[in-house]
Parts: structure tokens; C-alpha cells; sequence
């Protein structure tokens, strides 16, 4: 039976349901607002757990067969470990061996080391998976393989669904590069070290059962406790859960091209010319070779006019950490750790602090972080003529990417997007996006090589730069000129399926994306 | 109309219903157990938040409106100011001025600073307190004065009757010596300084608005957040939150009483020759003359053993940071400050952590860090044959003192009270309790200055200390040696009227207090 589908506040057409549940199609940027009370979890009692709070048992198998496991229920684990992650992998296959099936499986992110699980999918132990795929898994889901629908949220859009009980996790399985018999757990020391683990304190908090995997367990205490023990049911010891080269990168590199350094440098001296870059201000800026060139270029725009930032956020890396101990700024307010540099200084020095995404993009909370930042520097795949943009879908149609804290940054104070004007042949500035993830009055500016445009929404900014020398443009007169380049570009070839809803963060349908014709 | 009792499972006369709800009997430890799920706060939305997190109002009264304040609601408070807390008696000087009326107030714990509301009692501001009442306002109490009925619970009763909604807080004002505008508070830095704010956590995370009060305002982030700001509504200035000698003193006094170190000294040599002093052991110990001077002597054994401690818990003061900082233990885990040594300590040293009645106490958790450690020494104001005793009343009966952590405590591997076998010409061990606060089977040694009872159930402490040399004697003859000092003593002269309830960590009912005759 085809899913009636609604037109939403975007002009989307959106599925109503969603694998047999309803959905609310996206009202508009603030529009929705929840009525209810967030989800509750059992009330436990420590009779029912060990007196000496030993909560180890001997394999992952058996603690899913204590948790209960059953078909059909919803398994949680997060991806701090990125595509180094052995865990995920090793839960699946337990599963399995269980004669398990129907699993709805939410990550908060999958790669591609978890390729392996395809077989899972084939074979019914997984029904679907809800949570950004990266690679092999978005190509199976893009081809219509996978039994149910996939859900993709944001990093603070999947807080929100598990605070609120729209998504109800069964069992947690956590990964720990440290912990205690008990289940306190942090991501700072270890084979495994990755930082932090914010993305599984939802799990933690709401599941109804909580396994903790460690490959490095300590006496009680483990300190600091990222994950509390206290909302833990059983511990598990094993040999390795990630491979560490693949967790976090020796080295983050900052990129050589000469077309992306001048994106970066064109996007630092758009900001300093806004007033953006001031004493006191904030600002966040991604893990990719342009965004940490960004960085970079902030730092000698700091340094030279003797500026000092309040804060800036993590994804931290080698030269946001030298920010912080050059003192050019008060705090790190890290997300997660690119680079073993941002595990040191996570580790070492109180002034960098990890958040998560309840604190910094839970969009159903008392406030959050996000718009507290004045700037945010982020990436998209396309963007169109209303500044709407992409970052799931290729412009073929094939999901391939995660929305990760990208759409949760698009509330930052001023929002910019350095994009090559053509990628791989492909305008990136087109008529209208293949997948919307973000609406464009949340976009502010969009940097090119070619020029810049600012979103007209945004007198303040344009009043501020207009005698500044810098290659203004409207963002149609980038479009005419990527498509002089190289052609209109085409439309992606796909068929009427849904395979996949993107959530806004306040848990509405902004889009749907279609099953691509092979 | 008089309300029903029954005989609960320690064999005590208790209320059936507590200020018209009805309440459950104690069933016995770990016999009771919860049904149903967590209290679950109404879910909220970041576009009823200001965009640039600034939550300020002008005012507590303003405060108290914008949160909806109406007749018959529960306000909480904390008491990390202890006796030096101006905030309560503001909020309840504005509650006043707004007229409204029959308020419950749910503070932590209330101290002598607080007789000044006294006034709001009587003119039916305030119905009833459900808090421990620490002087003028249990008297107040005990005399029958109070509207409704007092209601006594540990520092993790409290977060457990939040948590699983036996108590919904419409209003939580936490005061806090340094915050941001977004609400982001601790305790570590300020005039009013007070180390943690843990007893606020509940408060925080299950209110249903949330007020933070603070005279050390500074731009966001507050670092480290021990509230969290996405759970606060409103954030207020004023000049000042208590009195900073009051909150924390400025030196903790070891008692030079011979008769307290004689018992500080056996207590230790007891823990010594039972095997508890060893390698990567754990204490709790209170912040009384006695516990601090208990504390020192095992410094002393540990030092000369080459014995180190993997942590202790605080109520921390500088006997405890002198450990940490001379590297005899691991860590230690604070849940209050005592002294300025406390909180300079717990601001500057990482191995010196904030715990909660979360972590550490909350009965209805997946565990709690309580049974985890080794030996905790507490007081008590009376003990009976069957090692049963009262931290709440005096054996006249007044409620003059609250109940703390001292349940939460007794979960401990062993518990050792220190007692003086007369205080003020009156046995401390006597034939009955005159309220029953922890049930005799989780008290392990009575040390007094004529000799040291074991609990007869604890045949393994019995074995290992038989051969010391230590004054061992039964509960009996220490109770009839009290009794040859200073006479049987009379029973308290108290009338029908149950003024107070006593909760175990479990939300029901060990016992209740009645009314003295005046």
C-alpha cells in the first residue's frame, strides 16, 4: 500500500506515516510546537541490582539475552568510534546468532566498516535502520532494498525524538574506551579513546535497558563518568572495540588546494568585515580541509587585531586546541574529538569541556547552545536559488550522507556555506534542491570562488560588507555562472518509493527521499 | 478527622495517607518495589526560549509570576547555603507579597535562618514543609503548629520521590553563586561560594519551571555546568545569596574533647583490626568533631601501613583534602563542601568530584554508589537493643534535626556509629527508639567510650576483631551500663497527632513523629 503523502510548509511532498507510525509534516522554522511530557523510563530499584556493584557479565550475547531481547525491538549504539566501530558490528552478530529478527537499528550514525550488517538486513534480522548512513548502507537503502524506512535526524533531532518518546530504544549498547564494573564510562582514556560520548547519553538516559561494552575496564570510580552508571544494567569486558586509527586521525590536515584556501580565506574576511569576528565571539566550524582552514584563518585575523574568542565549539582538532592553549579564547565547547590532539586536551585541560546534544541541539529543550554561537561555517551538497540546502543526497538521488549537527547549527547567529561553485562537474547551486535538510531563511551566506552571496534576508549583514571590496553576488548570478561552466545540471533519476524521511529537529518531516532507478 | 494507621514491617504505628495522599508502610529493606514509570516533565520547545539565551528577569517576583506561581503549589529550595541562606526567606517574602497562598514547600532541608518563616506558616503562605527541619522550624512543628504534615526524607529519598513523581515540583529556585544568563550554574566560585549544588539536581531536571537565583552573574558559559541551563526557564540577579561564613566555615574543627577521640580513635582501630583499612579501600565520614577526628586516625594508620585509599566520599573539609592532596586515596566523591579547604580543592583539583543524590543515593536507580563503600561512620541520637536508630528527634521528642544522607549511608558494607553512651545526663541506648529512622539490621557496630557492640548478624566483623583486644560488649550491657550512669530514662511526653512522617529510601513509611505535649 503506497503511503499517502502531504505537501508540508516547504512545499515537500512528505510521507504521513512512517513504517506504520503517523508523522507531522514540517509546520515551518518554529511552528511546531510539542504538546505531551517526555518519555519516562521504569522505575528501578537497587534491590534488583548487585549490592557490590558488580554489573559484568561475560559476553555481549548474554547480556542482550538478560536485557530481554526479543523481535522487533529497537537496539541503540552511537558512533564515536566512526568507521574504526567493531561494536556494532559484534551486537549484530550476536543478534543473529539469537535467531533475533526485525530489529529496528538506531545508531546515532553508521559507516562504512558496517557494511557487514547488509547481511542483516538481507536476512531479516534488521527491519530497518533509523540514523545517518554514510556509504554502503545509504546506497542499499537508496536502492530500495531495505524492508522498512529509514529516519534521519540530526544529532540534537535524535535527543529529541528519544526524550520525547517517539523513538523508544529497548536496549542501549554502549561502547566505553573506559568504564567500571558498575557502568560509569567516558571516552578519554584507552586503545579506544574518542573523546567523549554525547551521542549515547540519550540512549543512556531513556532506554530501558543499558549495556556498557568496554575494552578497558577500571576499578570503581571510572572519572569522570560521561556515562553515569547509575542508569547502567549490565557491564561487558572485550578484547578490542574499535580499530584507533580509524577512530580518531593521528593528524587532521587542513586542505592544499588553492581554490578551497581561498573559499576559507574569502569566508574570515567576510566575517571580520560583518563585525562577526569581535572580542567575546563564538563560533564553530567543521572537521573538512576547508572549514578547519577557516579556523586557521580566524586565528591570524585574532591574533593580529588582538582579539579573543568567549568560546569556540568542537568537532576539536589539533588547531582548534592550539587556539585554546595559545589563549586565544576562554573555552572549547567540544561535540566530539576529531583528532588525538582534541582527546589530550579533552582529557588534560579543564577549559575543554564536553557537551552533548541535549546541551547544545536539543531543539525540545528550555533553550539550547546553538544560538548562542555568532557564527557557524558548515558544508552542504547543493543549495538552490531560496538558499534551501542539501547535505544527504547526491544530485543522482543517492543518500550517502548523514545531517550529523548540521541542521541543529543552522540556529548559530549567522550561518555561512564556502562551497566550490562546481563539484566533480556538478553545479552545487541549482534551482532546486534534490533533498531539503535546511530551510534557506536559516542560511545566511553563501562563500564561493566566484563570489559571494548573502541571503537578502540578512540586510544587517549586507549593510556591514557592502563597502568592503568584497565579490558580492546574488546567489542567482552564481547559479547562471556554475551552470556556464557545466551545463544545467540533470535531474536525478528516481522512482515514486520513499526510502528514507529526513526529520527537521523538532521531529517533523522536512523531506522525503525517493528510491533511485537502477 | 484522625487518620488510619497501620503496623508497618518494623512493627511502628504509621499514617495511611500523608496530607490527603495515600502513602505505603515500610515493607522491610529491598522488599518494596516501584511499579510504573519516572515522572515525566512536560516537553518543551526551543521557540518559547529567548534566541540569545539571555533568561534574565528583573526580579524573583517576577520570577515567581512569569512561572505561573498559583495557591496550593510546591516550591523547592536548596540547602548548600545552610545556615546562611537568604534565598528562601526572599522567595517566600515575595510569595507572601503576591498573596498567595497554601504553599508546600520542599526545601532540601531547612536550618535556623529560616525562622523567619515562620510568620508564613502562621498566616497560611506556606501549608506544610516537606524538608528536614534542622531547629526553630521542627520545634515550630513538634508543638503541632504546622497546617498540614511534615515530611522527613534522606537527601536520595528526596531525589527518588521527585524522580518517580510522589512529589511534581511547579517551581524549583536554585540559588547559585555563579551562573550565566542562559542558567548554566555551579557552586564553586562567588561569594557564595558552597562547592556543588547536587541537592538541586532533581529540582532541576523533573521541575516543571526552574528559576535560577544568582549574585555572581558572568557571560555564558558558565564552566562547568552543574545545572544545566536547557533545563532553566528563568535566571535572576540579586546582590547577594547568603552569608559566606554561614555557608561554609572557614575552618572544621577536629573535636579536643578526650572522650570524642577516645572514640574517634577505638572507632579506627576497630575498622583497622576488622581488615577494613587496606589497599583500595573506601570511607564515608560526617563533618562532626568525632567523624573529622575518625578521619585523622585513619590518616594516621594508613600512613604508617603504607596503606592508600581508593576514594572517599565527602561532606569533604580540609582533614579530607589533606588525604587527596598527600596522595593517600585516589579520589574523592563530594556531595557537600563543609569548608573553604572543600570547595578550593573540589574547584582546583580534577580527582576531587561532585557527586549527586543521583550517583550516590537515589534507591531508585539502576544501584547507587552507597553499597560500594567499605566502611561509613554516622551518628545518631539514639540506638536501641536491636541496633535500631533515630537521627530525627531527641528523646523529648522534638524533631530537631533532618535526616541527611545518613539512610542512604547505611547501605554502606559497614556501618559504625560513634556514640557517647550519655549525652546531656541522658542514655543514648535505650530500650526503643523513639523514632525509628534506620532499621537495626543495617547498623553494624556501636562504638561507645565504655566498650563496642556488633551487631550479632555481622559474625564476620565478630570473628576478626574477637582476638584484638578490643573493649567488646553486648548491645545489652552497654544499654545497662548507660542506665547505672544516669537512670532508665523517661519516655517522651507526646500526645496522639502525627506532626511528621519519616520516609525510608524507598517512599515509605519507617515511622512517624508525633506531637509533644507543651
Amino acid at each position: 500500500m503506497a503511503n499517502r503523502m502531504v505537501k508540508n510548509a516547504a512545499g515537500r511532498d512528505v510521507v504521513t506515516e512512517i513504517n506504520g507510525q503517523p508523522a507531522v509534516p514540517f509546520k515551518g522554522v518554529g511552528k511546531y510546537k510539542p504538546e505531551g511530557r517526555k518519555h519516562a523510563p521504569r522505575i528501578s530499584s537497587c534491590a534488583d541490582y548487585p549490592d557490590d556493584g558488580d554489573k559484568r557479565v561475560k559476553t555481549i550475547k548474554e547480556a542482550l539475552v538478560k536485557a530481554g531481547i526479543k523481535d522487533g525491538m529497537t537496539i541503540s549504539t552511537h558512533h564515536h568510534f566512526r568507521n574504526g566501530d567493531l561494536l556494532a558490528n559484534m551486537v549484530f552478530d550476536a543478534v543473529n546468532e539469537l535467531g533475533i529478527k526485525n530489529i529496528r537499528w538506531f545508531p546515532s550514525a553508521s559507516f562504512p566498516c558496517h557494511a557487514h550488517l547488509i547481511q542483516y538486513l538481507d536476512n531479516g534480522t534488521i527491519h530497518h535502520i533509523e540514523g545517518s548512513m554514510n556509504g554502503p548502507l545509504g546506497q542499499y537503502v537508496s536502492e530500495g532494498k531495505m524492508r522498512g524506512m529509514a529516519v534521519l535526524r540530526s544529532h540534537g533531532g535524535r535527543y529529541q525524538a528519544v526524550q520525547d518518546g517517539e523513538v523508544q530504544i529497548d536496549i542501549a549498547v554502549i561502547g566505553a574506551p573506559k568504564a567500571d564494573p558498575f557502568g560509569n564510562a567516558n571516552g578519554l582514556e584507552g586503545d579506544s579513546a574518542c573523546g567523549l560520548l554525547g551521542f549515547a547519553l540519550a540512549d543512556s538516559q531513556y532506554a530501558d535497558k543499558v549495556i556498557i561494552v568496554t575494552d578497558n575496564m577500571v576499578p570503581f570510580p571510572c572519572i569522570p563518568w560521561q556515562i553515569q552508571g547509575n542508569y547502567v544494567d549490565y557491564t561487558v569486558e572485550v578484547d578490542k572495540l574499535g580499530l584507533p586509527e580509524e577512530i580518531v586521525s593521528g593528524t587532521t590536515r587542513i586542505t592544499k588546494s588553492p581554490d578551497r584556501l581561498m573559499l576559507a580565506e574569502m569566508t574570515a574576511k567576510f566575517c571580520y568585515e560583518a563585525g562577526i569576528i569581535r572580542d567575546g565571539f563564538s563560533f564553530q566550524s567543521g572537521a573538512g580541509g576547508t572549514s578547519l582552514a577557516v579556523g586557521e584563518f580566524f586565528k591570524d585575523i585574532m591574533k593580529q587585531k588582538g582579539i579573543r574568542a568567549r568560546f569556540v565549539r568542537g568537532g576539536s582538532n589539533k588547531y582548534l586546541v592550539s587556539m585554546l592553549e595559545e589563549d586565544l579564547v576562554d573555552y572549547i565547547l567540544d561535540g566530539q574529538t576529531f583528532d588525538l590532539e582534541g582527546v589530550r586536551s579533552m582529557r588534560e585541560n579543564p577549559r575543554h569541556l564536553w557537551t552533548s546534544p541535549f546541551t547544545s541541539y536539543n531543539y525540545h529543550g528550555k533553550g539550547n547552545f546553538a544560538p548562542l554561537v555568532d557564527v557557524a561555517i558548515l558544508g552542504a551538497t547543493e543549495v538552490d536559488l531560496n538558499f534551501n540546502a542539501n547535505v544527504v543526497t547526491h544530485s543522482d538521488g543517492y543518500l550517502l550522507h548523514g545531517i550529523g549537527g548540521w541542521q541543529n547549527c543552522l540556529f548559530s547567529k549567522t550561518v555561512i556555506l564556502p562551497l566550490p561553485l562546481v563539484r566533480d562537474r556538478v553545479p552545487v547551486i541549482i534551482d532546486e534542491v534534490t533533498t531539503l535538510c535546511g530551510p534557506g531563511e536559516l542560511i545566511d551566506v553563501i562563500v564561493t570562488e566566484r563570489g559571494i552571496a548573502v541571503n537578502p534576508l540578512r540586510k544587517d549583514l549586507l549593510s556591514m560588507v557592502k563597502n568592503s571590496g568584497l565579490p558580492l553576488k546574488s546567489i542567482k548570478e552564481l547559479k547562471e555562472e556554475a551552470e556556464r561552466i557545466c551545463g544545467k545540471p540533470e535531474k536525478a533519476q528516481i522512482e515514486d518509493k520513499v526510502i528514507a524521511a529526513i526529520k527537521w529537529v523538532d521531529g517533523t518531516i522536512i523531506d522525503v527521499v525517493r528510491k533511485v532507478k537502477t
